[in-house]
């Protein structure tokens, strides 16, 4: 792998995904978000919407666990598993390909060991997600709080289930931003003005 | 409180106070470090020394935390409980007096509800920061590894104490940086490009 990645992680609602796409353009790379999920579908033969849920969350419940695992006990790997390694090598396979921006999915543990990938968490104060997820998404089915809440605990479990390591620790990312106080367009910008210059370390 | 302040946590040995006095520079605003350690040193009686070992680290073990109580028992305020007071006093003075930018000491808590402080951490690997240590501190006592273990971890039970918060938890900060992979320069010069944009939410 030598083409330049950059990964989003975010929590719902951030704008990471908005932002992946503002970075797309200024960088001229593409940016996977949705197409991952069509890749994923077609790969598995899974549906789309099957996919963007269980390639990204945990479940509900240890009793929807279990019924998601197909029936089996033990160590047999469920649906999750097999989506889980599919959606490593997609990745790995992008990374090869081209420079590019990743959005989610564990691609910065996925890619740690590439020199040349800038790993990203975005998040915003549950106030700034909550009204902008309405407005974006339009999200009325239930309180928009209660809706983050449950969002980013199955992200956050998914993460820490496959990568052993804490989602949203600063450790984790090289750059870590606040959507909600820096503006999303400041976002883009700033982790474009890093991707452009040099990624490895310059001087100590 | 109507000035922009910058507050910097930071690993130890990741460089944090250089990028400090580096900005400070940039943006011609003090950058209070040791200077807040003078203060304190001042306004509470004790010596630099102390003040700089219990102004920002919890004490080794508790049977030392006991020692350190200066002998009360239960719900009695000790040394440290009188310096943070003291180092909160001094803090929120030094943000109602002029733009300006502090290094640790749980600035970044204690000034939560200044409308315009942005809040930085700064970190870096182990290897990094080892290295670092070495060739700017000089440190060969013990090995750098053990000895960063060890401040991280009482920087990290400080911080927990009197805020009740998580140390290098993403959400706790506006900008998150690994000044390892992006440079110490670099780390100075996005901090600036933010604070000398808008702070507050432009879009979203």
């Amino acid at each position: 792998m030598k083409h330049k990645i950059i990964t989003i992680s975010r929590q719902f609602g951030s704008g990471g995904r908005t932002i992946g796409k503002k970075l797309a353009e200024q960088l001229s790379i593409p940016c996977y978000d949705a197409e991952l999920v069509e890749k994923l579908a077609q790969q598995s033969g899974f549906q789309a919407e099957y996919v963007a849920e269980h390639g990204e969350y945990r479940p509900h419940s240890s009793w929807l666990a279990n019924a998601f695992s197909s029936g089996t006990t033990g160590n047999f790997p469920t649906n999750q598993d097999y989506l889980w390694e599919i959606q490593r090598r997609i990745i790995l396979e992008l990374a090869e390909k081209s420079a590019c921006i990743i959005v989610g999915r564990c691609a910065d543990y996925i890619l740690r060991d590439h020199a040349d990938c800038l790993t990203v968490f975005i998040h915003a104060s549950m106030a700034y997600r909550a009204d902008r997820i309405v407005r974006v998404y339009g999200e009325r089915e239930e309180a928009p709080e209660k809706r983050l809440k449950n969002k980013d605990k199955r992200r956050s479990a998914y993460y820490r289930y496959y990568t052993d390591m804490e989602w949203g620790d600063c450790l984790n990312y090289h750059l870590a931003l606040d959507s909600g106080v820096l503006g999303i367009d400041r976002c883009a910008s700033l982790i474009a003005s890093v991707y452009e210059g040099e990624v490895s370390p310059k001087e100590r």
